[in-house]
């Protein structure tokens, strides 16, 4: 049992040495320069074999450090959602593939986000981001909902007048995403209000209403991201007031230690 | 009279229970599927008529909750917004939508709406929106003013020769409105050059006002959001100056005790 | 000449009075529907005469109400920047209108914006948001000299494979400006791309660099309003650590005060 | 060697003079002119050669005060990278231009952009922006990992049904830009949704995930851009609390000067 714990121990030390993370970080860009060469028909025609060779070799060296890491940090290995995603972007590559699941084969690149959980200071920025999300969560609820409404309202008035854009549910959904996005709604809005009297006023409700929640959706990741700031900040360097506070308050207690010795001589 | 006042007393019991909230936030969620079926032909022409009947049969629901609410609260319930709120979006279905009156079918979708006001925490978030509201009037006024002013212009300069685009004030104002989106200006820019010297500077200058208008309209409703915010901060957590403060301002009235402690011994 | 004061005491006393300011913000949103009736042919050709008579009575009311100020005010009259924006926009309609100065005509509307100087509020924003301005006159100049670079090079790639964009130095600002708005540039570069190698990446800096300007631009316009608001704050209220630190200090001197009494007691 | 000295403060003392700084930026906005002339086929006509020899003096004026800034500043001239930046943009002039070169003669007008390295407060602002540059590293990593993974997808996706938009890795990454940019995306999904299922989902997952992490650029942008108003805040004017906690501290110190009177008396 001793052994194993020494053996654990050098693959801990193994497998956190820089050098490791580098030989991690080149294998991962390697991977990405043969994936992005795999969508080239002609390098394929030439060098197609080899190059799902290697990549089959990347893949087993991916899953073996991924192994490694199991065994090395045990029980808290699936305790750090980074290792699940590492996991995860891997075990894509091993399912099959073939048939109705070749859209697998493409999301074989996902393998390449690795870059993200390898480093640090990414890794921060993605937590970061995530750690934004439940304080924009209300805002976003209340957006779906908005959409969802207008949704059913566009396809009602518009269903029959303009198939192609609210001919049903989920295409009115797409639709409207893409009045929010600014695209090419004027056209639509000329178009539909040639026959509905309520085509401009809606869509011109819509953008007003979605532009202001999507602005305030952006407040508030902004305001998220300004107070994670001041917390960090405050967290690790203390403001030269509250320093200067402090130490004028020591001495007012020096000054009073003084009046006691004067009191009680 | 009291058997009123005790039976009132389980009402409010019953409808503040978090089962019943559950309840009601189940039922909406139910009919925005319900509302959302309806817009389906192919739906509604195997079971509609089951479908409308379920509308009905929630509607009534609804209506009930509504006025047992009334009943609970008595005077109170008018003086909350968010019961103005309900009220209005189910009365929606009450009205008689025959005829012309045929678009009050599609707004009854609005009912789904409610699922804001039964969270207390969307609740703030639009509460939040509403009150920015006031702050930003006077950018929104002057926003107004230069709308008028600017297509007053464009249906001067433009009418004759782009009908389709500034043939009159309302046309104009909805192009201006189009232009500000920046949705497909340059080719109508470039079309009323060929015709108009003016055009291009009129664009120009109007996207230019317009856009820095709204930049300063956004900024406004963001430095609203941020001082709520540390409205909300201040009132919850104190920052570690003012504790450093009141320690010492406690420190140095022990001292001044102590000495008049000396001074009248 | 004392009864010439007592005159002016009373007019200014009757143009500050509530009322006169109601009367005057009637005049001019009646003026303004006027001024949006005129571009109606139909109405044109029914009251065209009436309603450019009222315009006429409106304007020598304003002119009327613009030469009493002038009387009240004196010398002070032309040190207000707002006195210089009423004359001159009741000025453009004095000017002559026709033949080639036709255009005069179409900026009468400009005197609506009268509304603006009218209400304190609104006078305040602009004064605000013009105030912004220096602040943000450095990016401003490296954006236009960026422009002016960028262009003389667009004219010199592009001029004689796509006139129609890139034709001369002039027609190159417009198109690169319609390329910072994000409007149809893509269509451009994949046209010119066809031609020209370098389009693609000419156009890909070009927004990247624009687009992280303007971006900057925006935040500096914020960083000004931020400091804008935290001024006025700090001028109205001062904030509570700082008089709890003036409270500490004037108890700290009459401790001092009482320690000197004990000293040359 | 002393009467080098005192030449080399001359030389100083004549480029840092004011009337220096006007007339090099008085040569540079005439050479932006000069080369802005350069672009119409119709003055090259009739005054090219005036304007290519008026080119090439200007040139040699810049050459000139180069060299003598060198010679001024000795070693230290290197350590400034906007002499760098000088010495590159009038470089660019003297290499040679013609056949596979003739692209380098349109970046001659870059020379224009010697107006930001003169004046000082332009100075400031692009070291300020360049500045944020590595606190925006980590996000722009992300961003360009994340366009890597989404061009590689949409290649192996989209190739043969759409090879105009996705034939090839680099056509796949300019289309994402455009779709980034919001320009023209609404068509490209709708064609593809007639072929492939999967169309309309990865565009819209794409715009989400882009816009979101193009937001949080924005906001880290920002927030360097506000440190740094604070940290130059806090340079130049001490805020209210420090001036009051320094009296503070002063008239403590004082007090205990007068105790330890008392105590030694």
């Amino acid at each position: 049992m001793a052994a194993i714990e020494v053996l654990r121990a050098r693959l801990r030390a193994g497998l956190d040495h820089p050098a490791a993370t580098t030989v991690i970080v080149g294998l991962i860009l390697f991977n990405a320069v043969v994936l992005g060469l795999e969508t080239y028909p002609a390098v394929m025609t030439f060098i197609g074999p080899q190059l799902l060779i290697i990549d089959q070799i990347l893949l087993g060296i991916f899953v073996l450090e991924l192994l490694l890491r199991l065994v090395v940090q045990g029980g808290r290995f699936i305790r750090d959602p980074w290792n699940l995603f590492d996991t995860v972007v891997i075990a894509l590559a091993l399912l099959p593939a073939s048939g109705a699941f070749s859209v697998l084969r493409a999301l074989r690149v996902l393998r390449v986000l690795r870059l993200i959980s390898v480093f640090p200071s990414l890794r921060r920025v993605v937590s970061g981001i995530a750690a934004a999300m439940p304080g924009i969560g209300s805002i976003g609820a209340i957006l779906i909902i908005l959409y969802y409404v207008f949704a059913v309202m566009a396809t009602k008035f518009f269903a029959t007048i303009a198939p192609q854009w609210f001919g049903s549910l989920e295409v009115s959904l797409f639709s409207l995403f893409q009045i929010m996005t600014l695209e090419g709604w004027a056209d639509m809005a000329r178009e539909l209000a040639e026959t509905h009297v309520l085509a401009i006023p809606f869509m011109v409700v819509f953008i007003l209403v979605a532009t202001f929640i999507v602005l305030n959706l952006f407040i508030s990741v902004m305001l998220e991201a300004m107070q994670r700031v001041n917390i960090d900040h405050g967290a690790t360097s203390p403001d030269p007031q509250t320093v200067a506070l402090e130490n004028l308050t020591d001495e007012v207690q020096k000054l009073r230690a003084k009046l006691d010795q004067l009191t009680t001589k």
